[in-house]
């Protein structure tokens, strides 16, 4: 009842670019406008905006909207402070040694390390930087060239920030092996074609599908190997508030280092991404650090343990850590726990739904809140044998999507993968999502697609 | 008149850790909280925040506000959506494409490339992998091994960004070369210490000094040599907007990529840091490309060169460009020139008054708007030539900065650098600021120090 408004509105106004761009009337000129025309520009940018927390949203993964973290964001902008400091961000600094804190009890470690970054890709990097920097620490002095061809180990559907960050670290993507988690690594790896692993990169939450790398073997060629372990739970992480769900992530605290997005499951809003570390002997700092005296004088009147941003590859640093610590007091580890439990079973009510109706056909058996599904339209049901099906399906989601794109009803995402055509993934983690929401995208896959 | 309040109030609200921590009560529990508590919360973190807004807040690269650009931040948080496709949204995918064209005009270019970033180090780092990627396209797929030691160039006083950048990009700290950006340079470069140049990193707008590299001298060097120019220009940028005081930024136009970070001097609030690049060839998206299916779909109904989500190394990105815009569109390009040219006078006026009276000793002469000062207590005036002086010097700019933070008048920076012992650094943008705190600001310095 208290989201009637949002569900009777669009999920979107779509425009063409250039229609778009006309009308907002882009262009920054040398006079300012008078304040009428200001209030009418944010009416446009938010008419003409995606309504990513309409509950029919189910496009990323990010959807819906916690007033409690939208308060904190405010209050964030506010205050306008960077995070690298206990001089100028006293409360966040605190604030976020105690939210890292809870996010690593959950993880299952009673001490440890970690900060905030602007996103899951770069808490990735920063894992892949840190286990680099213990395994050769004259890195960081001499770059790459003092060290032996380096090896990253992934799985198979693994986010695609694990080949950015080789790029990006000077790996090379060719360095990356991707592999399928149990078995392939079982096999010696300390020469793997030639070059020396140092780092395996698992997932908990894939970004298609929602699977989870089972860590306990994982873990065990870790330690027999001496190699890092990092799992990447950006997506799945939130797992850990949940008693009923957290054996997906079985094993996570045998792992060096854990990735996790607030901002994805946990509604706070982009952006919210932690890195945590299991270690304790200050790896973080000693990688990152660049000592500016400007910033990090050593004759402070305070313990400068406190201004931590040397642990950061980043100078200024947005404060990150507020609308989640508020939301986290506003409804509990319970409430969060329930939020988990609700999205899975939201996931599973719709699930049953898809069967109960002819030409949804789901794709494996969704563990998680990621459901990834064919619909097949009438004109293709039976035909699975012909020719031409494949070529026929994939082009269904395109014209799906669309079409509920120009009319604005929903948001949901497809892609091909592997050796499938294109298919439909919906994300089904907004706390305003009901079970009328999920009829009515249904019900709207079919009016949209019958004729297909 | 307008910011009454907030002149009467405190710039910050000192507590040890400690005695903070308890105040906060962080501690994340199972159960949530009432409303009125969560209530009282807020109002605690606001209070023992640092008022950075305040007009006696001369202690960062940022300071002041600006209520168009505040609004803009609210209404990014409330619509929560990430920069990487033109599906999701569709508004500021557009936009920042507008944003960083009108950017790249005052740099001089009628074309050219760019992105928002995480903050001025992140934009740095971009700039220093796209030059890597141009030069040895094959690093990429490769990783470092396949290339010759490189070696960077930047000049004494850079930010430590530069040394963050090559640490974390696998190029190493040792090959990062800190010359004169005159005459040394004019060495030919090709064999620096056995490695092969390819970067020249030059500041326009030093952290401490606010002092600006001559880019001409630069640019003909590495016309010649074929290198790389990067202007880190994260503080000084803001002079491009100057009829007056771009000169200061001459030759910008043959760098090949801009640092600029509107959050610094033009007010529109972490996070808002832009790199720019005058190629033309997408150098950017094909040094970061991961051609993600599952985001990227190339069957998509528009025009995915929309999709500038694979010129980032970032996945999800918060969306940065509507702050600057609507701020940008409230006062114009005029308004932010006058921004510029009022701070610049202020800083003049505040030089003028520490020229009139005893004890405030200038460290060079102020172009920009960094003030470089030590402030010698009474007892050590006429002292200069005393084995001790140095050594007492050093210790009067902490000693002031614990009482100005513990009685919270106002807040300033202070740092060594080279054979200087401790000074102040006065940085004087904000908007909000009179002759009065300036005054103010100067007979607080005596009032804090007259004793030490």
């Amino acid at each position: 009842q208290k989201h009637i408004y949002l569900k009777s509105a669009d999920v979107c106004e779509w425009r063409e670019p250039e229609e778009l761009a006309a009308l907002l009337d882009l262009e920054l000129r040398e006079n300012g406008e008078p304040q009428h025309q200001l209030l009418q520009r944010i009416r446009d940018v938010a008419k003409y905006s995606v309504k990513t927390n309409h509950p029919r949203f189910f496009n990323q993964l990010f959807a819906g909207v916690d007033y409690h973290a939208l308060t904190g964001r405010f209050l964030t902008e506010a205050l306008n402070t960077s995070q690298y400091t206990y001089e100028v961000a006293p409360v966040f600094v605190l604030m976020e040694g105690e939210v890292l804190s809870k996010l690593r009890s959950l993880v299952g470690w009673a001490e440890g390390d970690g900060i905030f970054c602007p996103g899951g890709t770069m808490s990735n990097m920063y894992a892949m930087n840190v286990a680099r920097y213990r395994a050769f620490p004259e890195v960081k002095l001499k770059g790459m060239w003092s060290l032996p061809r380096l090896a990253v180990f992934t799985s198979q559907q693994s986010h695609y920030s694990v080949m950015k960050a080789a790029a990006f670290q000077g790996i090379g993507t060719e360095n990356v092996f991707k592999v399928k988690m149990q078995g392939h690594l079982s096999l010696p790896l300390f020469t793997y074609q030639g070059a020396v692993p140092f780092f395996v990169h698992a997932t908990s939450g894939t970004t298609v599908q929602g699977a989870f790398d089972p860590l306990e073997p994982i873990a065990d060629i870790c330690d027999r190997q001496g190699l890092w372990m990092h799992v990447d739970a950006a997506w799945g992480g939130s797992v850990l508030f949940s008693k009923e769900h957290k054996h997906l992530m079985r094993g996570v605290e045998r792992a060096d280092s854990v990735t996790w997005n607030p901002h994805k499951m946990m509604l706070t809003g982009l952006q919210c991404s932690a890195i945590l570390l299991k270690d304790t002997t200050h790896l973080l700092k000693h990688c990152h650090s660049a000592d500016a005296k400007y910033l990090f004088q050593q004759d402070k009147f305070y313990d400068t343990s406190l201004d931590t941003g040397d642990k950061s590859i980043q100078c200024g640093r947005k404060v990150d850590c507020l609308k989640l610590w508020l939301m986290w007091k506003a409804v509990g580890s319970k409430g969060l726990e329930e939020r988990v439990d609700r999205a899975v079973a939201h996931t599973r009510y719709l699930v049953e739904e898809m069967k109960r109706r002819e030409g949804f056909e789901l794709i494996g058996k969704p563990l998680f809140v990621n459901v990834c599904f064919w619909f097949i339209p009438p004109s293709l049901r039976g035909k699975e044998n012909s020719p031409d099906y494949n070529d026929r399906l994939s082009k269904v989601a395109p014209v799906i999507k669309e079409r509920m794109m120009k009319q604005g009803t929903m948001m949901l995402g497809y892609q091909p993968q592997g050796g499938r055509v294109n298919f439909f993934r919906m994300i089904v983690i907004s706390p305003q999502l009901s079970h009328q929401d999920m009829s009515f995208c249904l019900n709207e896959i079919e009016r949209l697609g019958n004729d297909l």
